[in-house]
């Protein structure tokens, strides 16, 4: 990903002062016309911005140790929790520098490449980020979610969560046709399209949580959901498929119900309080 | 739903038959033109085409006890397992009827309204299906797929398992952010623009079940998003929200790297195998 990221910087005329723990991979951006630097510190001392990608907030804290982060804008690309950016923060904050970080909704093939779609998560110094926008907007779209130094993580893990949630539902999903004649390319963009459709709910969830009105707009309230729940698991047992992965949103479901008969006719938005113990 | 699609027929000039086991419940249809029958049996008795919506496959045997079947195009819409419909449409042949099941991708509000996407899955007879496709399409699209009865269920069943799926992924990225200064209307976007750029994986996923090459195009393998998986655990417990809806598939990923490293380098595709024992 820093490869990626130094690539689309010096694509684009963007000066730019390299180091990297095995020193060939920094070679490929030099002939690129990067400049080499020996140690961490000496990278940072290059340059007022310093984008920081690196395998993990541990390794952060050990590259960055001998290096003097006074007056330096720190842009952390690090993934990481909301707390680790937090504290992250605080560190390079008690060491005199501004510190962003950034959460990347991408993989590297799709940074550099505006029509791919990828965009960075930015939480934490606002005077920062304003002052080196043109420079960040450079390898992918950027979207600035607050103060909050955590924020950015947790709008990242956000996302990719309902993301794997939605590729465990797809995997259930070609689980139950495998064997059978069904090609598995005919099922797909059905899948495809059926999700996409779905994700409007999304828009109607984030209502009911504003307002606690979790009846507003409901189509199929809690109680019809509920009775449909053995089709999905007995199709499962005859298509000889675990349900594992639907199990426990079923089960947050029935006990949603079960805590309040009257609870039958909201949506389903009450499983997101009992995430929430 | 059974007054949704009469409603929609009965619009588009179809004379039509009902029976309902609320006599109440079909009257508003009567006063739009549709001819009232006293019992299920008088109701068959009245045309060709029959077209079943009841709440269970066992009031479908119970109502259609009494009724002379022969020669009857009968269409189920009753929602079940790919089992029930293979019995229902073995039972129809029997009775000398031809069979229909069909799988409603849609809620009664989207009847009749073409714009909203309502569609059927219809799988058993083709002859049945070709014969009264006209009529069939009125309330909604329609998706024949294939001879086998159970299909139309099977179709159905694993679009609303991805569905529910998402839908988990969802709650679970709302909990994360729900005692923060987020607004949910703020997430909202963000998510439903990011799940509908992740279903292109669907077909991705497809194409690799199809050839058994789980490494074909992928851009996040299997050990690196492993190697993810504190990340969002950690975040889980920091936000003070159960990992319940996510862990059962983080689980899958973590058994099928175990199983052989190699799979390291495969995408996230393995999992489907799991399912299946």
């Amino acid at each position: 990903m820093g490869t990626a990221l130094a690539g689309a910087w010096l694509s684009a005329g963007h000066p730019l002062t390299v180091w990297n723990r095995t020193a060939a991979r920094a070679e490929p951006l030099a002939a690129k016309g990067a400049a080499l630097a020996a140690t961490p510190a000496a990278a940072v001392a290059a340059n007022r911005l310093v984008v920081v990608c690196l395998l993990d907030d541990e390794s952060v804290g050990e590259a960055l140790a001998g290096a003097d982060l006074t007056g330096k804008d720190i842009v952390n690309l690090v993934t990481g929790t909301p707390g680790t950016a937090r504290a992250r923060a605080a560190w390079a904050a008690a060491r005199g520098a501004r510190y962003l970080d950034g959460g990347i909704m991408a993989v590297p093939p799709m940074i550099g490449v505006p029509q791919a779609g990828p965009y960075v998560f930015y939480s934490g110094s606002r005077e920062l980020f304003e002052e080196h926008r043109e420079a960040l907007a450079v390898p992918a779209g950027t979207r600035y979610v607050g103060e909050d130094a955590g924020f950015a993580a947790l709008y990242d893990v956000a996302l990719l969560s309902a993301m794997y949630g939605m590729f465990a539902g797809v995997a259930h999903a070609f689980a139950l046709v495998r064997d059978e004649s069904v090609d598995p390319g005919a099922l797909a963009p059905l899948l495809s399209s059926w999700l996409t459709a779905m994700t409007g709910s999304v828009a109607t969830t984030a209502r009911q949580l504003a307002t606690g009105d979790y009846t507003e707009g409901v189509v199929s309230n809690l109680a019809m959901q509920v009775a449909g729940v053995p089709t999905f698991l007995r199709t499962a047992e005859e298509q000889g498929v675990s349900a594992e992965l639907l199990t426990p949103y079923f089960d947050l479901m029935s006990r949603r119900l079960a805590a309040d008969a009257r609870n039958g006719a909201e949506d389903l938005t009450g499983v997101v309080d009992l995430l929430r113990g």
